[in-house]
């Protein structure tokens, strides 16, 4: 049984080896795990403990280990380790992998790697490099098992023997071209080896395919994914010319990435200008930028609330204790509401809602709001009557709480499909501009509540 | 190249044939989509023209379709369509997917359509029938391509050839056993192909693998999926015996149901005891018991800080004006808390944060906070100060944003991790929690600094 490893007990363990400086035991302990275990180890290491233990690490195993790490990590552990190490680990590395490292380090840098690969690795790695990275172009291996339409199901099976064994080259499908590379169809190993060995590869393949673009974005790439549920897709060129092919490990990275993008949107953390992985390291001048833009829309929104308060600033100088009941308001308010957007900027992405399905959605959390609402505004209208002895200020308090939680869900669920049917994306602005226009509503109707009743609250 | 469809055109076109009544139209149009995009269409489609439209697909893309749909739309299609043709079309499925299906209906239903199968088929689909849906078994097909220790290369690809025509196996990869069907290792079809076939299969498995136990939960799967990146993992019984496997669609689905479960709960949306598919549909009285539990906490806590501003009471009656800023802070420390909270817990879950880096973050979130605090401080006492003409007031009220702010950010990534440390989940009342006591926190701050500047706000 592979248990997931507990990472503190081995840092502790590679300690105390490299305390002994036992080199045997050293190379022993790293070898032992999977690539994955060590590219979870190696970010808990110092950088100087990191430089000893990789050089024991075998290549293979370190290229692997290199593919897990974070780019910032792989950057600087090859920056720092010998430069012929560092071009023989590159080499190892998928072609999409070593883009991707190449791409992240300075130019120079990179340019020296580059000249140092075998020809045919570097030029197809440069052509990588010419995509934008967030594109299929810059997902995408060019590594992909190619046959010619011409070939019959033997041809194929030896074709692919010869192929396999000299290149790196992952066996999902096999794609079936023309002599000009225009993709035909493709094929899999499973129909190959069931077919009759004389049958034309063209009669079996399957020409119906679902195929990517080199300039498609990865947020489309990974719709496509979720959808088909495939493997793997090719990528072609505007003539479908098969440039390349995209795996679901990719996607897995781009799902990710998209699922914290949405996330950080929704809580009001810009991810437009600022790259994702910088908002958490990296200059700390970005990730404040990342997070002052819908502060600043929340301060402007928050002023019109000190607006509000401010218009009835009679009543509050009548009854100065009413302020004590506003975070409560406000606090309930904010989070039903915040309840209700999740639900329908989650669903939204997931595809569980659709506009279509707007209008059934506004209706049930509307009498959720209501049903909660009624709830709580009488448990708040009880304890404020019992606690201040005034019925009417309970009245006030419960029924603006029975108010405030009701818009709150229905501004929560409204506006997210506002925004889809705008073209919006419903994670932008949902969080800080729905919380305050929250604050603003539910401050407007408590004030004017207690204004009505005024003098049997005083 | 395969755009991703408009499902509305489509649903209004096929209801034109509908009323049109031209029957094969309508079997060219749907049988003219990929299954994927049949499963996109049909929740549109009202449950008459769903029944109208299924009887024309062809039975194997209709079973591919059923495949895609939800559990729901599952169940309620196969119940309203005629039984023997759902007997057939339930055949087609996978054996998860079928074991998914049937452990959605009522027993009594199940129960008929088991009957009704192939004796194998029936007898494996039952098997699966007894584990735990959120479980290795629940989750893992039965079809596994398997081989014997003992055999060559050759003897294996035969094997592969008929074992592939017979059943509808996936081949990403050959698992080796033993006579007792003990898990020995595994072989890739591109090592078979590429290796002589007069070896032995012992000779080139792989026998240090990662592996799965029937009793895994989901959340410990997908870990295992995102960490170690294979297209599919074997699943074993406590006795090593392969009993199935895992691939990567299965686990695309645990994924971004354990997403959608972090996003709600990170809103004070509690998904222990309600299931997650009911919250935005079904039983509304369920969502409702799933919404309240935190509003609920979130009202204890809220009636600690109207506590606390009826404690400042005097100092509310000396200048009521200062009640009109508290919804200001309190928006602004609960949007730079909320950052903050979601930045960790994400991080936490993707492992870009981990606990030995939490020291890192807090610094890192404190100067965040201190900065950009500092900064939106300095707007508010200036605009204070302006509208209100009183430079003591702009003083106090940008004082206690500055603090709040700060303290926001320091709560928002401090807690996290020791909830984490204490081994509860960081999403499990982050939220809600953290919020409230950013609001007693901030209003203590800000009634203390006006009663200590009473005289000169006055």
């Amino acid at each position: 049984m592979a248990e997931m490893i507990n990472i503190e007990n081995i840092v502790e363990r590679i300690r105390e080896i490299l305390d002994d400086e036992n080199i045997q035991q050293l190379t022993e302990e790293l070898n032992g795990y999977h690539s994955a275990d060590l590219a979870d180890i190696f970010p808990e290491l110092k950088p100087e403990e990191r430089l000893l233990c990789f050089k024991h690490i075998e290549e293979e195993k370190a290229a692997d280990m290199i593919e897990y790490l974070s780019p910032q990590l792989q950057v600087e552990l090859l920056g720092d380790i010998d430069e012929e190490l560092a071009s023989r680990i590159i080499s190892k590395l998928p072609h999409d992998s070593a883009a991707d490292v190449l791409g992240d380090m300075e130019d120079d840098d990179s340019e020296t790697y580059l000249d140092k690969l075998p020809d045919k690795f570097s030029a197809e790695v440069r052509e990588l490099l010419t995509y934008n990275e967030d594109t299929a172009g810059g997902i995408m291996t060019p590594m992909v098992m190619t046959v010619n339409v011409d070939m019959t199901v033997e041809e194929v099976l030896s074709h692919i023997r010869v192929q396999a064994e000299q290149d790196n080259i992952e066996l999902y499908y096999i794609y079936v071209l023309d002599k000009q590379n225009h993709l035909l169809g493709v094929v899999s190993l499973r129909k190959l080896l069931t077919s009759s060995v004389h049958q034309k590869v063209e009669d079996i393949m399957i020409k119906d395919i679902v195929k990517l673009h080199v300039d498609d974005f990865q947020d489309y790439i990974a719709d496509v994914f979720m959808k088909y549920q495939y493997n793997a897709l090719p990528v072609v060129d505007l003539y479908n010319r098969l440039k390349g092919m995209i795996t679901w490990d990719d996607v897995q990275d781009i799902v990710e990435e998209e699922t914290t993008e949405e996330i950080y949107t929704s809580s009001g953390i810009s991810t437009d200008v600022v790259d994702e992985d910088e908002i958490l390291s990296g200059n700390i001048f970005k990730a404040i930028r990342a997070r002052t833009p819908w502060l600043f829309i929340t301060l402007i929104g928050e002023f019109i609330a000190v607006k509000v308060g401010n218009h009835f600033g009679a009543t509050l100088h009548a009854v100065p204790i009413i302020a004590i009941f506003m975070p409560l308001l406000a606090g309930l308010g904010g989070n039903i509401g915040t309840q209700s957007i999740t639900l329908m900027v989650r669903g939204l992405s997931t595809g569980q809602v659709t506009l279509s399905s707007a209008m059934r959605h506004i209706v049930r959390e509307t009498f959720v709001g209501l049903f909660i609402g009624t709830l709580f505004g009488v448990m708040v209208a009880l304890v404020t009557w019992g606690w201040r002895d005034n019925i009417y200020l309970g009245l006030v308090v419960g029924l603006s709480m029975l108010i405030n939680m009701t818009m709150a869900t229905i501004v929560g669920t409204f506006t997210p499909f506002a925004l889809k049917s705008f073209k919006v994306d419903p994670a932008v602005a949902s969080g800080p501009v729905i919380a305050t226009t929250i604050d603003i509503l539910g401050l407007a109707v408590y004030f004017t509540l207690v204004t009505i009743f005024l003098v049997k609250i005083m």
